[in-house]
């Protein structure tokens, strides 16, 4: 088939660098096997309709192209000069070329950020004078881009050298545009997408980012008419406003976002840090902004083209209930399995459509789900009338076929009865072969606009994949901020505040805390005993003393006056003994809290994204298990339930083992009024610690038992 | 490269099926689209050297061989008759067929026990009509077999449709042998590890397995001299002694073996028992008994592959420090993050190995680890160089090379240069290419005896499994029987026993419990006062009464006589009031149970593997985390030792935050004496559950607070 042709492009400033009309390659040179010579054969074989103006003072001519002696020499508006010139000669060109009114650059030379502090400097160098003269800068160290759509080669990867007459396979109604901060992945990741039959509207790798980076990039693609899928390879973000706006807006249009994110692994960051000069950072928070935005995070490389093929061939699907069909009842097994791990419902079908379906097979098939029609079945073209009947069927919203493609000769799938049915996108139908696909299958079943997936658990992703990211709901920009507290004027002091100052802070911002009185002396006992109901806990309250029971610091189930008068004492006493400077604010007295679930709340500010939150099951939970989500505060009370849901520990609010159901919206709504004063107070306060706070049953509330409030540095 | 030759097979009964040198094809056929045809035109092109039998009255001749009216006709022995004939003809066939002296039979006809009740019959009569004739046979329902070295071809798989002069590349020195329930899996890994140019024994379909079943073919090929690694794709297994003396032989002959076991969730399960008629049982079993064995479990067909590759061309790692040498700075930090995830190290580079490194790569490559050459050190040869280096070192075990090997004319690695690097078998040496490798790579490194995987998940994994099988140290068979109890002559009752009646039956064992008393009567609690110090806690006891606590039966922290006396006439009254006719064996004194970590030790009875002994954290990690780890019984000290520390809760048993660390040695025995005691009254107790054991701080034991032991119906 055809990929529907891309639209024309809306004005974009980025349309000049990505869809120019004419190119100067400077550093051309005729050498076939050197980088300048392959960036300007590619640009041709490929097929570059605009002008190509090789820049090189060494040659007057090169393959029959007129070549320029300087930039200055083209004397006319250039769209985008490739610069693949010696590193120290980079900056002086790039001037050179803003003075000349070239409109952008790529920069494809290496040996600045990523070699060290010199080299460094000169990409800062790089970045202002971008900054100054408006020309934009796609670089250094970047692989270049390549435009499928219009055919712009603007790269030295291999994976473009193709024969002119060579048919390119295209299965896929719908376009990926790839984005790669290491073009050698993005390439890669062409390289596979194309053996597929996935169309490819732009692969773009982004090098080390002096000015334009991956954010930006996505965020063009985000809005390019031509691209529908977009899958992104990164070590770490650089502009992550643009980042988040463009996942933001993809969310919006509909079109779904796949990333790898890589350097999760103190050796993976290593690896990412020394060669693009990328922070990798705190993979938490990544996940968090992936999950607030309904990204499909990927793993593998297999993964993650599986993942895109199935985007770009498919329709959203309905539910999560798949039915497998196979001709062979192992392979089908194991897709059962493989689905059935990823989350998706195979429910075994109705006696009526299993009626109908026995009929097409063997006695000894199977309609029940999976459907195994055996290898007889094939013969008679049972096949393609099943899972028409499944398409048609209200009991399954995917279809998994499982067949083997390995001959060169024979089809069990016949391109044009079942064409025409995946044609009709009523249902995503992915195509599974256990053996290796022949060129031949992929040829015919990709013509008639069938994907075939080679790889069992990339195929599983695959479908995991479209399901959960048809379930997602965007959260519309603002509903997370609809003001459940109210942020105090003055924020956190310095350094840690006690859980006395804590728990103020809270109460400051309208957020439940227990009726408590902080003794500062013995003498105010009374006072205490008239407004706080027995039994009591009491808590040594200092700055310097963060963990209260190690100290000594914490005595609980007090029954009567005398009892806290003793523990009074006690408290202090260890206090001294524990911390002999420590300022001691006093001794915190408060009801003891009725029973309940432990729940951990915290936020924390990371270096990229900002201020985020959690919340997870108290205890040995967090720390053994990690059973604890984040996300990008702030979120509202719906954003907050969904995580409290996505936690292992969700059974035990829902009633586990008979015990009562838990307050889950009075949790749901604490963690969305945290989540709203970190992001409040995201300048002077770098972390809150609500731990525990106990959720009662259903109706009754929430107990913040502790809270720290540590203050951000100045 | 070419794998040894495959040394001449010691003697086995089941040579004369797997190595015949006479075939009988009975439903032979001149049609060669069909399957009797094709099974004949297989067997022929792939230039097996004995002799064919086409046995089929309707022709006398096909394609140039004599064709016999009946197997009798044939009038010599035959080693190996393949019966391809309507499912109703089979049995009088069989009998046909030992009536001619016919030693082996594979039946490919379906229709048998899949098909339900009537055929499930016939297949029963196969299985007695093996028994009673000694005739072996594989099937029904079998795709047949593969034996590459001898290149018998007894299938029908299109997989074994090769052009006679067609090259085989073969690139690993040892070979794997395949055996399957599934035919079209078996074959589709064969031809999935022909791709990657594996050397392969033999690829055994099972089928229906009447007579032949996975287990006794497992022990086959982990005999047979020219089978060095076994992948084995299994719905259920029907002969376990089998299987388990053949992964015990496998263990201790230093083979690997590798194991997909489908059937794993609901779908799967349905799926495998409605196309083999297989139990796919209880899979907490068999990852029982594949740890217990070493077994490498896999779940994905790439995975399977690239393990099976992997141990096909590498010696053992001694450890699991692993290095990275990449041309893409962003495939090498994927390859980091993915080794890292599969528990390996990648240990930063020594100052003196890294200045080594660094003279041959550019300065904006990485000497670390990953090691980033840079596309440029391909050009000047640095590769081959580092590769060697790192071989040479002591710092790394293994070392995963990443590549673009996609080119049709050119290779980043010099085959002339690795090849002998690779051949020496000093370390495990993984290539990856990132992007989809060429024909032309594949031939030329696997020539060299280079596997090249596509896969970044599978080589991960296939690093991963190298290093557990290398550290995997196999039990010695009666290791685990070194008695620490004593079996008590009279199991258990029918049914549940109380707390106490399980308590004795343990302490007849030789476990040791707390000294409790049971009172009878409110008149006996003086002599139980002088036994049993204070605070005590008291339990009701009634085989009726499992869940104490619910009953109100439980009572805790007595702190004198007056209150034992409250309490027991409590007990008592709720007992009653709970379950009026439950027969009351009294209430049960005893100490209470200093602190400690809980544990929960069980046994049950798997319907495949018989006794297993499971482990594992009590409460919320047990139920809501699964962190329990099962193994057959019994095991020895050492094991359960090694069941201990592979749960994510031994982290709390080893001084978790400061508190102190536990006594794992005696909680190890224990676990050994409750797997031993399960083993030894296997045939009258179906489970025994120990919940909790409190486990206290080194040298003060464990604590048995609870215990319950049903016995198995008659």
């Amino acid at each position: 088939m055809t990929a529907r042709p891309a639209p024309r492009a809306t004005t974009h400033p980025l349309d000049t660098l990505f869809s120019p009309e004419s190119i100067a390659v400077i550093g051309a040179s005729p050498e076939p096997l050197k980088i300048p010579g392959l960036l300007l054969a590619f640009l041709r074989k490929n097929g570059f309709a605009g002008a190509i103006l090789p820049v090189n003072p060494r040659y007057d001519e090169i393959d029959g192209l007129r070549c320029y002696p300087s930039i200055a020499a083209v004397g006319r508006p250039v769209d985008l000069a490739i610069v693949v010139i010696p590193a120290r000669l980079v900056l002086g060109m790039l001037e050179d070329c803003a003075a000349a009114g070239v409109r952008n650059a790529v920069v494809i030379s290496s040996g600045f950020a990523e070699g060290g502090s010199d080299s460094a400097d000169l990409q800062g160098a790089i970045t202002a004078l971008a900054r100054r003269t408006g020309m934009r800068i796609s670089g250094p160290n970047a692989e270049g881009f390549y435009n499928e759509p219009r055919r712009i080669a603007a790269t030295f990867s291999p994976t473009v050298d193709v024969r002119p007459e060579a048919p390119r396979l295209i299965a896929t109604p719908r376009r990926l545009g790839i984005v790669a901060q290491s073009g050698g992945i993005g390439f890669a990741i062409y390289n596979r997408a194309k053996a597929m039959g996935v169309a490819v509207s732009h692969v773009i790798s982004t090098g080390n980012e002096a000015d334009l980076a991956a954010g930006e990039v996505l965020g063009y693609l985000v809005q390019d008419a031509a691209t529908d899928v977009v899958l992104l390879f990164i070590e770490g973000v650089r502009d992550p406003d643009n980042f988040v706006a463009a996942l933001r807006a993809a969310a919006e249009a509909g079109k779904p976002v796949i990333v790898c994110k890589v350097g999760r692994t103190s050796a993976g960051e290593r690896a990412a840090a020394s060669h693009t000069a990328s922070m990798a950072g705190w993979n938490a928070a990544y996940d968090a902004v992936f999950a607030a935005h309904g990204v499909i995070a990927v793993q593998d490389i297999d993964e993650a083209v599986a993942v895109a093929a199935a985007f770009a061939s498919n329709p959203r699907p309905k539910g999560e209930r798949v039915a497998v069909v196979t001709v062979s009842g192992g392979a089908g097994a194991w897709m059962a399995d493989t689905l059935a791990g990823e989350g998706l419902s195979l429910p075994e079908l109705s006696p009526a459509l299993q009626a109908e379906i026995r009929a097409l097979i063997p006695s000894y098939g199977s309609a029940r789900n999976p459907v195994d029609i055996t290898a007889q079945a094939v013969h008679t073209g049972g096949l393609q009338k099943i899972v028409e009947m499944l398409v048609r069927s209200d009991e399954v919203d995917l279809i998994a076929v499982v067949v083997s493609l390995s001959s060169e000769t024979r089809l069990p799938l016949k391109p044009e009865e079942i064409g025409p049915v995946v044609a009709r996108q009523a249902k995503p139908i992915l195509v599974h072969t256990y053996t290796l696909p022949s060129q031949f299958s992929r040829d015919r079943l990709g013509g008639a606009g069938i994907v075939v997936h080679a790889g069992l658990a990339a195929v599983g992703k695959a479908a995991g994949a479209l399901v959960r990211r048809a379930a997602f709901v965007p959260t519309p920009e603002g509903a997370a901020a609809a003001p459940l507290v109210t942020i105090p004027p003055s924020g956190a002091a310095t350094g840690a505040l006690s859980e006395h100052g804590s728990k103020q802070l809270l109460r400051a911002a309208g957020i439940a805390v227990p009726d408590e009185v902080l003794l500062r002396d013995r003498v105010e006992l009374d006072a205490a005993v008239a407004r706080i109901a027995f039994p009591w806990a009491m808590k040594i309250q200092s700055p310097q003393i963060p963990h209260k029971s190690e100290a000594g610091g914490v005595a609980i189930n007090i029954a009567d006056r005398d009892a806290a008068l003793a523990a009074y004492d006690l408290l202090i006493a260890n206090a001294r003994r524990h911390r002999p400077d420590a300022a001691l604010e006093g001794v915190l007295v408060g009801p003891m809290a009725k029973r309940g679930v432990e729940i951990i709340i915290g936020t924390l500010r990371d270096a990229t994204f900002g201020p985020m939150v959690m919340v997870g099951l108290g205890g040995v939970a967090t720390e053994l298990f990690r059973d604890v989500v984040y996300r990008p505060a702030p979120v509202g009370r719906a954003e907050a339930a969904a995580m409290l849901a996505s936690l292992v520990s969700a059974l035990l609010l829902d009633g586990f083992r008979g015990s009562p159901k838990a307050d889950v919206d009075a949790l749901a709504t604490l963690v969305a009024q945290v989540s709203q004063l970190a992001a409040g107070l995201a300048a002077s306060v770098a972390e809150i610690e609500i731990n525990p706070a106990i959720v009662h049953p259903a109706g009754q509330g929430v107990t913040i038992v502790d809270a720290l409030v540590v203050g951000a540095p100045a």
